[in-house]
């Protein structure tokens, strides 16, 4: 079902060629005024902008062309047209957009073709931010610094510029012909993106400088690609509430489907959002203190040599395990965790409140400093040299924040007369949602018992979001629809959401009847 | 009538303060998003949207003012609002808008104070084009030449700097507190002024280059006001049916109206408006050849010490001369000479043909190379030292100029199936109507035998259309609509048009019954 509706075509983008009908004593149009018409019915829009150092040229320009002309054309959040560039319909150069998924921690740039929507290239690389704080609150505190804020943001958008061109080098692109920007990230990188202070987003009551920054000059923000470029940047709903989720949720497509689906987003905080074309419901997880820490801070860690699955044979107790791009191994992400605690439990090493069970554990069973410890790889088979091991501590904490992901599930399913087990469409999405094991996920009962086929992984969706308004101008209108659709349900850690939380923190919950596929192990 | 309707009040500005209400987890409302909705529901339109630059202070400028804020606001040709500037609303600097008249020939500048409305200065200068060319014709054949176009674009727009400069300075006014302006002309000037190349409006098929500008950077024009400044150029209907117009049509308030009326601008060319709030016929006379020279050409010439108004005792023959600002006669103005037309027929100076009767001019009439001259101001008393005097050559291009009136006048009522004398108001605008004597324009047949007090002068509505835009942001929305609604009317001169112009040749007209208010002189 994903992307396949709303498919683009050649037909829909934002490049389009335009041939017009001459003037004549019957037909006097002004020549802007005729290719703004020609290009805004192509687009099919009211009207299309044109700037006056562009209009300058049209006359001669037109009859140069025999009336016909290539442009780049664009929205702005009011939904009035404007072009951006245009050239003679002949000219054989490419035109690129650029999308940006802004990350807390990673960026990604993905450049492509306006025309083809094909992609050309694409570059991931660490926020160059994090030398100056590693998450949001470290960043927000070095605002109150003097220039702090001038400090992030021009170390962001230096840092960006000098990937555009490092990418732009690899894939053979002008950066001067990327005329067409998008992009998606949580609300406080969007604002020390725009070189906004974002002091007041985690200080009641929480607001933002800015929810909707629409489209802006690219030039303007500082982003060196055609000095006409325009950028989208995706709104916000809240302070705890970004743009990268509603790129995600028009990635989804869920907001044009009649069937509601959930969507759930981890990655440095977790997000989730329930809906379909008529609602939309959402929440985050920075809300419930139990989701700090945990599969959070595991979840971030997925990258080559790290543990992503993990089975065990029931009878031999051997373990199997796969790392990222098969190296030795060197640590554990939040999806090798979950599949060994679902192993544990169906092997009766651990017990439904997740505590290991040293009789059964064996040989891998230690204790150190009163902790109980696990051991995974012995240290003569890691990368480090090091034994890798996990403590009581790290599967106390996992258990917390399944029973936060389960409680936030089965809070905003109830506030439309849901069950978290109604769901026909489960969309994760995020780093996370590429390596989790669905299976595992439900067996210790992070996720409802829903069949596996409900399960579909977005991958980078914040990114595919921006990509998307980029490859086709349909799109660009769902934006404001979703955001402006979202109801923001507040996540007040009160006695209904605490009785959740404290029955969802056994293995796969104290209700057994809503996990009838998880096989009890013997005892 | 003039000017009763849509009188602005304090409640109707473009400057406004806000008092927001304070952020609070009930409403966390964006700060930007809560300052452009306050603005927003003032200005009574959807959205406000603020630039980056203007955002990234709202935080602390909102703090400091305790949630207040004075913005000077200003629409876009499709609709949508912008803040164009803000402060703290106790600052009491006065706040600026400029009202342009870009004539062929002179241009005025007005200068108001945009929260009162009061009229703070003006001044009226020549085009400082003229020196590059007198009139439309020579300046686009100039464009030909090599920068010719960059500059007549420079030297009109550098001349119009220091003029504001210069009324800024004697008005008080700091140019960098001018933040709206609004501007008028016709197409070739509105052409000129933007550094557009007007070289297609006079060719077949006529075309501009651009009908709608809509509301532009000053500074990008050129136009030294606040840097930020925002500039209303009014739309043209075609090549010769400028903004000019369009800022008369709104002065006159006729597209508010539920009665049929008239507009008249005779300046470099003569344009008609015929309509009401349902429908609007324009036409042109610069389509109509007769109209050249003549009204057109002594129209122009209205200035201190020239006649303007002329009566004469039918006993005693006794001719009664007056002059603008009552200075020795130097010349005579179209007023003047319509003026002097109807006294010389009513007293059977000249025949219904316009021609000089010598025998009842005495020693005024003289006959120099094979001309019939009629002495006005013997040389002792001009303020040149020659006599002034018309020639029979002066009076058949009025005979002309008036036939030409009348023919257009009466087309334009045709077309809707009416005629000249069906009118209920009649407006004249510019020079022309400001010195203009309806009852003589009446007995020489120039325009239709109405009740005198049908006759409305608007003085230059232009300049008074674009102070209206800025007075009142009601009035802006109407621009584009009068611009729609009009349907232009290409006058042919075919065999319709001469058999009328003939029947026109003739004072007051060959049909006697259409002026029962002339008295026919005694032959």
């Amino acid at each position: 079902m994903i992307g396949t509706l709303m498919k683009p075509t050649e037909q829909s983008r934002w490049v389009q060629t335009v041939a017009l009908s001459h003037p004549s004593l019957e037909d006097n149009t002004a020549d802007a005024d005729r290719l703004a018409k020609a290009f805004a019915d192509a687009l099919g829009v009211g009207t299309v902008s044109i700037g006056l150092a562009m209009t300058r040229r049209i006359p001669d320009w037109l009859r140069e062309w025999d009336y016909r002309a290539t442009g780049v054309l664009f929205k702005n959040r009011d939904g009035s047209a404007e072009l951006v560039h245009m050239e003679a319909p002949d000219k054989a150069e490419a035109m690129y957009g650029m999308a940006v998924d802004l990350g807390t921690t990673r960026i990604v740039i993905r450049i492509l073709d306006l025309r083809s929507g094909k992609h050309v290239g694409e570059s991931v690389f660490d926020n160059p931010q994090i030398p100056i704080g590693p998450d949001i609150l470290a960043r927000i505190h070095h605002v109150e610094k003097d220039q702090g804020l001038d400090e992030l943001h021009r170390t962001l958008v230096h840092g960006i510029n000098e990937e555009v061109k490092a990418l732009c080098g690899r894939c053979g692109v002008n950066a001067e012909r990327i005329f067409l920007a998008a992009l998606a990230g949580n609300t406080a990188m969007t604002h020390l993106f725009l070189g906004l202070n974002p002091r007041w987003i985690i200080r009641e009551p929480y607001i933002p400088v800015l929810n909707q920054p629409g489209v802006l000059s690219a030039t303007e923000i500082g982003i060196e690609l055609n000095p006409k470029a325009r950028m989208l940047v995706f709104p916000n709903v809240g302070s705890y509430f970004g743009g990268d989720l509603i790129a995600g949720i028009l990635f989804s497509d869920m907001d044009l489907s009649e069937e509601t689906a959930i969507l759930v987003d981890v990655g440095t905080n977790a997000e989730v959002v329930l809906g379909n074309q008529n609602w939309m419901m959402a929440c985050a997880g920075a809300a419930g203190p139990a989701l700090e820490g945990g599969v959070t801070r595991m979840g971030t860690m997925a990258g080559p040599g790290v543990i992503d699955r993990i089975a065990m044979d029931p009878v031999t107790l051997d373990m199997e395990i796969h790392t990222i791009e098969e190296g030795r191994p060197r640590g554990i992400c939040g999806s090798g965790v979950i599949d060994l605690a679902a192993a544990l439990f169906l092997c009766s090493q651990i017990d439904i409140r997740g505590k290991l069970v040293p009789d059964r554990c064996g040989n891998r069973f230690s204790i150190k400093n009163g902790l109980g410890h696990l051991t995974l790889v012995s240290a003569d088979r890691s990368a480090t040299g090091e034994a890798l091991e996990v403590t009581q501590a790290d599967l106390d904490s996992l258990i917390r924040s399944k029973a936060a992901m389960y409680t936030i599930l089965e809070t905003i399913t109830a506030s439309v007369g849901m069950q978290p087990q109604d769901l026909k469409t489960f969309f994760v999405a995020g780093t996370f949602g590429t390596y989790i094991n669905p299976a595992s996920a439900i067996t210790i009962g992070m996720i409802p018992d829903i069949p596996l086929s409900c399960y579909h992984s977005l991958g980078n969706s914040s990114l595919g979001g921006a990509t998307r308004v980029l490859e086709d101008p349909t799109h660009f209108d769902r934006i404001s629809k979703i955001r402006d659709g979202i109801t923001y349900l507040e996540l007040n850690v009160n006695q209904d959401f605490m009785n959740r939380f404290s029955a969802a923190k056994f293995i796969p919950h104290t209700d057994k009847s809503r996990f009838p596929s998880v096989t009890m192990p013997d005892k």
